[in-house]
């Protein structure tokens, strides 16, 4: 997706540790017209004429779900992640590792706003080691609702979640895919 | 807000506590109608016409903030919980103590996302002991930037938050104020 392609190169920030930052549009501060082109773009990419929800995770990807949702008259969904008191039993539960806050992380989802005749896309921002996609992959099995596909907005190439994801043959499609952070430079997969 | 409270009316559990549920369509499964329908209540209640952003805390106030800021063309901003390694300096940062998670947590906002000539409305799901809404107000003081009003979407009014940000001063809306849980009845303030 070229629009998103040039945001990242005209505003992303390389930070040590193959850290890209694209927080001023993407995820702390957040651009909804970028976010209604993606979504447009995920309808372009996926078959989403007889999807029922919407699926992504807290936090930073809720903003591009919620756009989807929006503009496809379908609810949103989005995991939690932890424990609190305000959610009861009949929960989907998947553990994952989160490299960001480097812990065990559980992702929950209510049984009853998931269900085996609900066809689900999922998407999220950013997709590096696939943590968070492999456990909400894992939450529609759980469901045993149909997974349409899943759809991120950037994808970290170099890191292996989403060639592990393709290779167990799921329909993923990144907007921008990153295979090289190298010094100031941003190379993008063609 | 009408609409609102019928779908509290009619979606709403109430659980031992004084804790109600109404995750079916605000909070883990998001409707997005109803959320538009929240953006232009907003709108109509507050002067949104010079406002620069829309602040929110992740992770469930994004939905509703997403929609505001995408029908108002402005970013949205959203606050994180706790330091992750994606997060360097330049931040802004409020200590809450968080209810849900009975755990003290550090807002964060960076610094070049949010300054002194922003013009800012806050939005949250829910407001109870107000914890969320005092650390953003405490981020929109240290930008220095101007406060427009705070717009919660279902407040409960038999928990001190609400009072205590109207006794301060702050133009705080709630689209709906719960102010009583008896057994299965639902009881909103006029």
């Amino acid at each position: 997706m070229q629009k998103l392609k040039e945001r990242i190169l005209s505003e992303g920030r390389i930070l040590p540790g193959n850290i890209i930052k694209i927080d001023g549009f993407l995820n702390h501060r957040v651009d909804m017209a970028l976010m209604k082109d993606i979504a447009d773009e995920f309808e372009r990419l996926f078959d989403i004429g007889g999807i029922t929800a919407v699926l992504t995770v807290e936090a930073s990807g809720i903003a591009i779900a919620a756009m989807c949702a929006a503009e496809w008259n379908v609810p949103l969904l989005f995991a939690k992640k932890a424990k609190s008191d305000n959610i009861e039993g009949g929960l989907y539960k998947s553990d994952i590792y989160s490299y960001t806050y480097r812990k065990n992380v559980t992702l929950l989802m209510s049984a009853q706003w998931l269900k085996s005749d609900d066809k689900v896309l999922i998407v999220d921002d950013f997709l590096a080691n696939g943590e968070a996609l492999r456990g909400l992959v894992d939450i529609v099995d759980q469901a045993g609702a149909e997974l349409i596909g899943i759809g991120v907005a950037v994808e970290k190439g170099f890191q292996p979640g989403g060639k592990t994801m393709r290779e167990a043959g799921y329909d993923l499609k990144s907007l921008a895919i990153i295979d090289k952070l190298d010094g100031n430079e941003i190379l993008f997969r063609e």
